[in-house]
């Protein structure tokens, strides 16, 4: 009978009942009513829910906002709209370091190519799905038929809508969601405290609490060249929210990896954070040490910079927790627990030879990772660009090469960046003006062209190619200084020209991209055949999990809306109670014990407006809900639906949520809806900006 | 005869008289006489050698000085000094950040564990050494052999003369020279400038020209108590050193690598610097980061910072170099020469099969370099520390372990590190009472346990022996809390109990240590027995070299006593001039155009002052002395043999001196002996120490 209740224990283990308990990225297709029910006494209506939803803004630049006005405003996170902000930025105009404020919306400033998403509906597609990609397909032809169904039902959806059709894969394949989205492309720039406001404490201490950031940014949304007339829009609270309040941070949590396998989570450890550790710690030292020469080098790579430090930071907490036996050992338990559960299931059985499966699949990816970072890259953006060949000119160029060869291909047969439905999203990016600094990309290209030789060796073929008999800076100077495809006009040249235009143009930078293409598409056919044996395995188990589980479970994180919640709380750290909130004389007394030096300087307003301030108002604060990258701008709102605080950020002990929940130390750190409108008010003095949020609307 | 006159020219390329201009890092037992003569007209006599000689100092901690006073007043550079001056200073004192003057003899700081040396005599002693390793012998067997010769011939020395005596190998075990030092242990801090001063421009401007920085720093050496009479001294000249005005560097070149083989270099390229290169710039991150948290994590960490930093721009620079097929092709085509030439020479062809042992234990070293790195470390230093476990406090419970194991051992058979010779210097290092921050060492630690698993693997088995179940940060806490090395007289009981008195202690931090010594100790066998190969090899080479090149050849560096020199001497970059000296109003454009931000702040001292100095004093300046690291703080002589500079830095162009001598951009950075007196008498005001400089004397 041992065994027995051993079993019991641990279907509770992994019973939805027993999620720790505020965690949880939620559906909104499937939210946690009755936890929210039994643990706060609070009805998760529909209303409510469509009220939240259609008032939830995705930034897809990578974060999350909300409309607070009819007229289409929007807040977001200073760090969300710094892409933005910098690509608006010229060497006389500096709005990323100096801020911004449109008195009237004849100043509102058009972003370069930013686009956002509402989310209007959720549909459940998987038996269509399904039914395309039979069991008995395996590896690649499975991908492609897989590829081929979502951009069908993609595309019919958008002729049939004219909305944004993305057909969603959660629960590791176990359901298929089409999520539509309405599309605005034209975002205008209203408000941006200064950057040294925003990110007061710089990285010393960014994932640290207490903290005293202005994380905010607001945009205003406009069609047809006018304000969008948001029906739904967040009611922002005067007081904010309290100490012990239950709050919900309505999203887009970028990407969790909570079921992985432990083969996958000792890749993860072993193979994946130390390569992007290196990476990032080398580009880190490269952009801080380039920025320091002048101020106009600093303010050309500072968004680059800041992105690399926050992901290092965050790296650097997944692999603290992945290195602890304490935290590794409950991921090994809990998968030999739910392995013996399946085997004593009728049918579970079938579903052990996954593991194996993805063990193999993750052994060939671990043996390929190196190359394919190199020449392929990692990132799922179109214009991401490999390690060896790091440079925005690099990514166009590749961009424009592959859309040459690409386009001609049935739409279902395309890498999947160039499929039809994604098209209009990669042509604002492709042809965005932002403007591309040669002597930034010589310095990023020959950093990362000795860095290619230095992994892959000096006398590898490919890099001899790519080399071509010059030193790394050599021939990055050479490339860049060479090629045109920094010209905006020439790319809709050689885009509308395709493959036979792309080719005569013989540009330099172009040529280097076909030297490594066909190895830079071996190397990914391998990874997306071996990601699609592990996709289907974990399906099989995702579905076995399921049984188990019910409807009390949520999926990993996929950049789509999602709704967590908990209470505003404080936490202990080595002994020490740390508040669940700040205040403005925190600021100053931060500020002062590092002798008010960078990046613990106040910004000159706010040394001169400090008298005006109520300095006990509260400025940020920590609280339980489940978050991840991606959430940063999500509002955080209270029973009534109101506008009570903005997410930007997570504490260091919260970096782990990438693998599982904690709520022990691991809070969500956010800006109080209060002090931001005491700032707005007394310390930028912008009235109409505070009557419109009072008011909501202008 | 094609052949043959091609041969001729390679020939000219090989001897002495076709080595670039200003080539060279001289012996003084073999100065460049000739060479100076005939392009300079200047006659190297003995007495002027002799008092130059006697007049430079070696700073041990790594770094060259000059006495320029017969009270026993030495300048060096503050970048040499500040190790002394960290390691003096405490919460309340920051010597290194806020600069320090002793007004009078009473008010002299003395150094925790400095030991200078000023060379005595050279000896050559070839045949004791030769004689004593028989060609019979190879691999350990030989450097066995070798090392209990060279610590006979040192103790003996020592024993005769009461000297420090360091038998030194030069062209490639080509020479055996015995060194004799006067060894100096009481030094104290007279002078500091603030470290703003001394590092203006911080990284950024490091290894740039123009600079404008007051790298210096004076100390007085004692001994009984008293400063020391020194006979010799350089004069201090009030007008220094003029454009075109040849100069001569007498300091401690540390190393070069110019003779390497082919093979050599291309593991240099390919092993050696890809990982340093990523050590380096992981700490470079670990450390600025936690250096951003507060003042005092600043200050403790600002003296490795600085030399992380340094070190990064150094490797940066010569991978650039090694990766340049430009450079590297000519080191190919030389080495083909050069065996072409030996294998048309009698008796030459039999050292052609020593490029292929050499390319042998290279690629056995390559195969054992990861390994031997984390666990044993690639420093000469008894208190390196392995690249898994850095930390101060490993470096000195490894220090104990071995120390119990090794004194007991007969001196020729010990690691060489515990020879006879040189267990007074070590001694002042373990019982130095610097102090070590526990949170400092366990940032460190915990860092470097983390790369260790990385690199090594998580599952390795002496990564799982070392972290003995624990994750890498809870495992460097456990160590660092729980040891006592730490403590000076535990450290010292221990040393007096050898071996028994280790073990009994069980402290938990020399028991890590002892985890790893086996498979430690094993990859260092490893390393020096190829070490050893490689060494016989090149002396075989070398021979045959100086069968062509005769004495008109300098040796690698050393780190003993040389002779460079130049002229001084502006370049051209990217097409524009840069002169050769900078001034004081240059310093304050500089400050001026990045808004006087860090790293560009001028201490208030200098805001102040400003009128009260002449801006046209010349401040830095630049010289085609061929110079490496080490040469830091080398005095910049006159043909008069007065002091007319110190030298702080090369440039970025100088940095491939490591493997050849450039003179089109390569330039050595000195500052100005009128530059440092106009500071001292207007900025400073240290009169007395203007009248010692004046006057040669108190």
């Amino acid at each position: 009978m041992k065994l027995r209740s051993l079993l019991v224990t641990l279907a509770a283990l992994f019973a939805g009942s027993a999620l720790r308990a505020d965690e949880g990225m939620w559906l909104y297709s499937a939210p946690p009513r009755a936890r929210i029910k039994a643990k706060y006494g609070f009805d998760l209506t529909d209303a409510w829910l469509d009220h939240v939803r259609l008032s939830s803004v995705r930034f897809n630049s990578g974060g999350s906002a909300s409309f607070v006005s009819a007229d289409g405003l929007v807040i977001t996170n200073h760090h969300v709209g710094a892409d933005s902000l910098q690509k608006m930025g010229s060497k006389d105009h500096n709005y990323l370091r100096d801020g911004f404020y449109a008195k009237s919306a004849a100043e509102e400033i058009k972003c370069n190519d930013l686009e956002v998403n509402v989310l209007q509906s959720i549909e459940n597609v998987p038996a269509r799905i399904n039914a395309a990609v039979p069991a008995t397909l395996a590896g690649s032809d499975a991908a492609l038929a897989r590829r081929k169904i979502i951009a069908e039902v993609e595309k019919e959806s958008k002729d049939k809508t004219g909305l944004r059709s993305d057909v969603v894969t959660l629960y590791q394949g176990g359901a298929y969601h089409l999520y539509r989205f309405k599309r605005y492309t034209d975002i205008r720039l209203v408000f941006a405290p200064e950057a040294q406001a925003a990110f007061f404490g710089g990285d010393p201490d960014n994932f640290e609490f207490p903290r005293y950031n202005l994380d905010i940014c607001f945009f205003r949304v406009y069609e047809n060249n006018q304000p969008v007339k948001s029906a739904h829009f967040l009611k922002w609270s005067a007081n904010g929210a309290k100490d012990g309040e239950l709050t919900f941070v309505s999203g887009h949590p970028g990407r969790t990896s909570r079921l992985l396998t432990t083969a996958e989570l000792a890749y993860v450890r072993d193979n994946r954070i130390p390569f992007t550790n290196l990476m990032l710690k080398r580009r880190e030292v490269l952009l801080t040490s380039w920025s320091g020469r002048s101020q106009e080098n600093a303010r050309r790579a500072r968004e680059d910079l800041f992105g690399l430090q926050n992901s290092r930071k965050v790296y650097d907490g997944q692999q603290a927790a992945l290195q602890d036996p304490a935290f590794f050992g409950t991921k090994v338990a809990a998968e030999k627990a739910l392995k013996q559960k399946l085997a004593d299931m009728p049918n579970g059985a079938d579903a052990l030879p996954a593991y194996e499966k993805i063990a193999a699949a993750t052994n060939i990816i671990a043996q390929n990772a190196t190359r394919h970072r190199f020449l392929e890259g990692t990132y799922r953006d179109v214009f991401s660009t490999p390690a060896g060949l790091m440079s925005e000119s690099f990514g166009i160029a590749r961009s424009l090469l592959r859309a040459g060869d690409e386009r001609s291909k049935p739409n279902g047969e395309r890498l999947k960046e160039f499929a039809e439905a994604r098209r209009e999203s990669y042509e604002v990016q492709l042809f965005s003006d932002k403007p591309i600094y040669n002597d930034y990309e010589i310095l990023n290209l020959s950093d990362s062209l000795t860095f290619l030789a230095e992994q892959l060796g000096y006398n590898d073929p490919t890099v001899t190619a790519v080399l071509a008999g010059k030193s790394p800076r050599a021939r990055a100077a050479e490339l860049i200084n060479g090629t045109q495809v920094n010209d905006v006009a020439f790319r809709k040249k050689l885009y509308a020209g395709g493959s036979a235009a792309v080719a005569a143009a013989k540009d330099p930078l172009i040529e280097a991209a076909r030297i490594i293409d066909t190895e830079a598409r071996n190397l990914r056919k391998i990874m997306e055949t071996q990601e699609e044996i592990k996709q289907q395995s974990q399906a099989i188990i995702g579905k076995a999990r399921f049984a188990v589980e019910g409807t009390a479970s949520y999926p990993d994180a996929t950049f789509t809306l999602r709704l967590s919640y908990g209470p505003v709380a404080g936490y202990e750290e080595n002994g020490v109670k740390v508040p669940a909130m700040t205040n403005f004389a925190g600021l100053y007394a931060r500020s002062a014990e590092q002798d008010n030096k960078p990046p613990f300087d106040l910004p000159p307003r706010w040394v001169e407006k400090k008298s005006a301030l109520d300095l006990s108002v509260p400025y940020n604060l920590v609280s339980t809900a489940d978050i991840i990258g991606g959430n940063s701008g999500s509002p955080i709102i209270n029973r009534a639906g109101d506008f009570v605080g903005i997410i930007f950020d997570g504490n260091i002990q919260s970096l782990v949520g990438d693998f599982g929940y904690e709520d022990i130390q691991a809070r969500a750190l956010s800006v109080h809806s209060a002090g931001i409108l005491e700032a707005l008010k007394n310390v930028y003095e912008v009235p109409v900006l505070v009557a419109e949020l009072t008011a909501g609307r202008r």
